[in-house]
């Protein structure tokens, strides 16, 4: 038996933290199309990302990504976030976009450019202090495109050296976490490439570095949940990455490619305590939306994890453990597809409605009138995207 | 036995086609890294490429990519590379990066972006007549990234219809040939995913429409040399776009992730008749040098081709017919990788020396001073790449 | 709008054909676990098949496996199947499992087991003339382990002449279905490897060759809809064998590892007309129940077909379209997703009791004692397996 | 500059396991192919692999499976082997085949059925204590095949508790080397998926304890040399189990599928110390010879390993390393090609004359007679392989 209160609670508290870059335009490496009403500031991502908590009540922080979000002042920053409801999450720390970082950045070879890479990572350490943030999320694309280009193992050396210099910098309220990666933009290595290789760092840093699971960066065929369950049991999952994929890292929006997968993964979760008050586990959103409009689908995203998060919450976990028990596979796995199987929209209207917000944020959205009035707004100036 | 004269004479007839973009700048959607001398103008793609055909004497036509390569006068260019013992090659449409297609080009729901891009494909076959190309290459980047985005069957009406559009216009001696690849940057389907795809479309096309095989572009491990085998019995092998990926569509150098694929690549080209005398089957690179050197990335890659081709021209087909009748697994093996195993670097020196060029053309370029000299020289100006 | 009734309509028409040898005992290459009541004769299995027909209302036909399901009177077979309200279904050749088929069947570079295997697919159709069955299903294992082990394009040459032998065979209203299959157990090379190669043989051979869809059967990444989107608008889909995988051919339970792609390729064969009255395809199972019990296993494999089906008919299509038209990504995504978040569990129970049958099989099976029944009568014998 | 004398002396001194169970019967779980002349018991296992010791004078050591090598006396037996110029290698544990283990052995949810299967792993550990082993391998099968079967998390908690017990039975030059596998014959989730799960698991348990990387037991795409060269770094690689494949775990002769990437292995391990001098590392193959003869296709397989590893030892680590330091991507991947591409043949040829044995040990064994007089000789009995 679930516990209705229980669940309706536990979808309450949940937070959904959005990247700001997402509000941004982004591509591929054949094309970035630009969409109207797309923000020109960090400010106006920040606006987009008011609406989005607004209209989901399941969005209270946004995650920065420096230099993308780079401001002269962030603790006016976080005031101004602070003024339409949010506050400021993970800073993403950019060490990929510099010229000097083709041959990797505190991987690369070349000292001089380890040192500057090292020098941006603790500079957003600098960042969270003023932000208020308590996670540094480190997502590395240093690898290699060629047999025989660098030394694995030196580059492990070197990753582990500027690891500890960041983490000896963190404040006691502050963690680490290190996301991996199988590919791309590397082609033969990348010197981060899977958990154990992120779980293996962490162990040697300490208690405030965590693995940060992004869901579209493993290999075909990679038991995600697994990973998840495993994490759990030795405390070391410290935040999702989410968005979906059917290929490579193709970032769609969260479910949309899998949500049965989405489900599972958010059952271990639950199973891991994951869900429980106090748990420290960041869900971010991590997604590029090429072609579709970006609010509501980032409102869609939000969405797609609630009711995975719910139907998760619905599984009967003593019925499961009595089949699971007797061995009776059948019987086990029908109980956890019956919680799958359920329609829990009704479920999170009912949610909606008791704190105060419109059933379908999605229609809301349309309904605003606001995508018309940034379009109309935010002409003139740079749009933001990758790289702006 | 192997008739050595008859593999020297196979070799010095190889002919690669080099594709001008991989002259300029290219890299993945996270960053796109400049290189110092790099040509700004398709006449200066044309001089490098000049470069590759006289250090290697194998490599003596370009491809063009309109609109990157657009001039206002083609019979000018075509003979601006004649002057520099080149001839012009396939012309590759470009109908993925313009913003009209960010739903799709040919397969566009919208009937006016479907005819903008039409048009572009028939001034392609415009242009071939002013080049004397032979081959017009399309690859589509149209597909969905979400379920129920698009209708995929009403798509593959609308591709059709939009390939006999094409297919009409094309001269007595020209041909159409049509890429296929699994996913990017459509990441839910792709309007023309594998060869079968394009194999159908071909087969209702007629006799000038031909399959381009892009070894990038399948799924994890698909056997491509099967495929080779496949359309050279069914005689619809129109081309191939060479790179190597350990991953997704890489763009790695040719040969560089996996020789022993190559190698048997081309052994199935050979046995399919693919290098004898007439053969009409395009040899091309489609590569993206996204951190190593380019002219010299191009010289290795058509050097990389040349050996695979050297090991599968060097295979002992009686002794490898003899141990397949006998039902003789382990021999069988045994003789294609006695081929494979040869240092098969000795006879092509000796095949370059027998055209009067080094026998190391790598060696070559660099003794020459030519980079040296274009990085001096090519300063100012926009560098070309992707989308210039 | 749907139509509920024709939904229900099409529901209560759906039949899907379940496969003798999933009613024995199978297993992995690592070992086969024996199961209490598991048939001893094919008799048996069609008792089992029965059972599943009677409580699902909706798996009238059962396909053999010849020799698995050799007897000496298919005709009596036959009638024994009627009397229990079934009729005999695909007739599956069975070219395989007999030691002269270590290096193929109808590939084998040796002409004598070339001619042994042809005479076995002849003999099947001798026997679909005996059960009237109309389709023989094809599923050749040939293939190659190792490079160089036989000659790739010799092997497609004697495919094509068994194949063209076979069809000649054929009834007016007798049909060959050609299935396609990665891998496994060939390791190297495969001689119908993916849909693009039984497609062209099929059309060679002609209007009564069909590809047969496994859902098992694909590289990684494939997007088995868009397969089957295409192979309809081609009028070249014959059947599926329905089965669901995590990492290779996993042959579990259709729809359990990814209910949303089944949901996916039924929107297809909706779409392209394969639900409507009087469409020819065979829906199949073909699955290995190696630790889970058998018979609710395919009352629930049944349960889990309908349940995409149902979901698939409630998609609104004339909603879908006008998203599509207008080139509203999020807007015909959410039109899919919400046929697909649907519990269609009370429909299809409504749809049930209205046949007469209990709203839940699976609860009904528990509850009937026939498991014990079998357990207790099923001593002794050998127990039917793969291979017996 | 390569010193070839220690490339000879590394080679000369470079021993290869062989796996008992290799010599017998194996196959696919569509079929068993017997084969003449196979062995039928472990003795002559051991004389078969004491033949491809003399031929190669690579192959000192033999790993037994425990049952399917269960013998009264294991004392008499490290005697038999020793007079043939064999020791007994790494006992492998077979938790798998028996009908108590459908849902897990270590992990099963049921208490009886893991005390079984401990006290089995407790029983190689004495087996070790006869045989003189240093190794005992582990790898199971347990996982689940549906989601909801079994609880992830206590799995793991079970299989702590077992490796615990193992370990502490262990004496002082004993060893645990602990396999992961990514799925087979679990569909779902396997209990050691993957290296970082096995790693982890070793850490915990102590210095003796380390991972086994079966080279065929990976995701697509997944880099296996960068976990060998993380292993090595963090002390952590206790053994290969080498094997290869295009699919998935297909266990073809080692080299036969990707040669380049056996060389890319082998060179990691040079990097990481793994063939100097009194490295503990084990080389072993683990492979099934379905279709070719079983004996040659051994020597083949410890020849493939000889080739790749000269070949790592003919890179020239200097000038590798300075094209890595100044950046020049072609030069280091060239310095690294231009050993893989030598044909290092003439080389082993050498080392074996030196040794006093045939330079061609296929063509050794084919001329020596020793097939036919097994074949002749071993007629009766019951022929080893899996599961017997």
């Amino acid at each position: 038996m679930t516990d209705h209160a229980a669940v309706k609670a536990a979808l309450t508290r949940q937070a959904i933290e959005t990247p700001s870059w997402a509000y941004g335009n982004s591509g591929t490496r054949f094309k970035v199309f630009a969409q109207p009403g797309v923000p020109r500031t960090t400010r106006e991502k920040l606006d987009d990302a008011a609406t989005v908590h607004q209209l989901t009540g399941a969005a209270p922080t946004v995650a920065l990504h420096i230099p993308w979000d780079k401001v002269d002042d962030y603790t006016a920053l976080a005031k101004y976030a602070e003024e339409r409801g949010l506050r400021l999450g993970a800073i993403n720390a950019n060490v990929f976009q510099d010229d000097d970082y083709k041959l990797g950045s505190v991987t690369n070879p070349d000292p001089g450019v380890r040192r500057k890479a090292l020098a941006h990572l603790l500079d957003c350490v600098d960042i969270m202090d003023a932000t208020g943030s308590r996670d540094l999320k480190l997502w590395f694309s240093d690898g290699t495109n060629y047999p025989g280009q660098d030394d694995i193992r030196a580059r492990q050396d070197r990753l582990a050296e500027a690891l500890h210099a960041v983490y000896d910098r963190l404040g006691d309220d502050q963690r680490m976490v290190l996301e991996y990666k199988l590919f791309e933009p590397a082609f033969y290595t990348t010197d981060v490439p899977d958990w154990g290789t992120s779980y293996a760092h962490c162990l040697k840093l300490g208690d405030k570095a965590r693995v940060c699971v992004d869901t579209g960066h493993h290999a075909p065929g990679t038991n995600i949940e697994f990973i998840v369950a495993f994490l759990l049991r030795e405390n070391r999952l410290g935040a999702f990455d989410f968005n979906s994929r059917f290929y490579a890292d193709d970032d769609l929006m969260v479910g949309a490619a899998d949500p049965f997968q989405l489900f599972r993964i958010m059952y271990e979760v639950r199973r891991g305590g994951g869900f429980d008050d106090g748990s420290d586990i960041a869900f971010m959103l991590d997604q590029c939306h090429n072609i579709e409009a970006k609010i509501p689908a980032i409102i869609r995203s939000v969405m797609n994890v609630q009711e995975a998060t719910a139907k998760a919450l619905l599984v009967d976990r003593d019925a499961l453990a009595a089949a699971q028990r007797s061995g009776d596979v059948l019987e086990a796995n029908a109980v956890l597809m019956d919680a799958y199987n359920t329609d829990v929209r009704p479920l999170l209207a009912e949610v909606r409605e008791e704190q105060g917000i419109a059933p379908d944020p999605v229609a809301a959205y349309r309904a605003s009138g606001r995508q018309e009035r940034i379009v109309a707004e935010r002409v003139g100036g740079e749009q933001a995207g990758w790289g702006a």
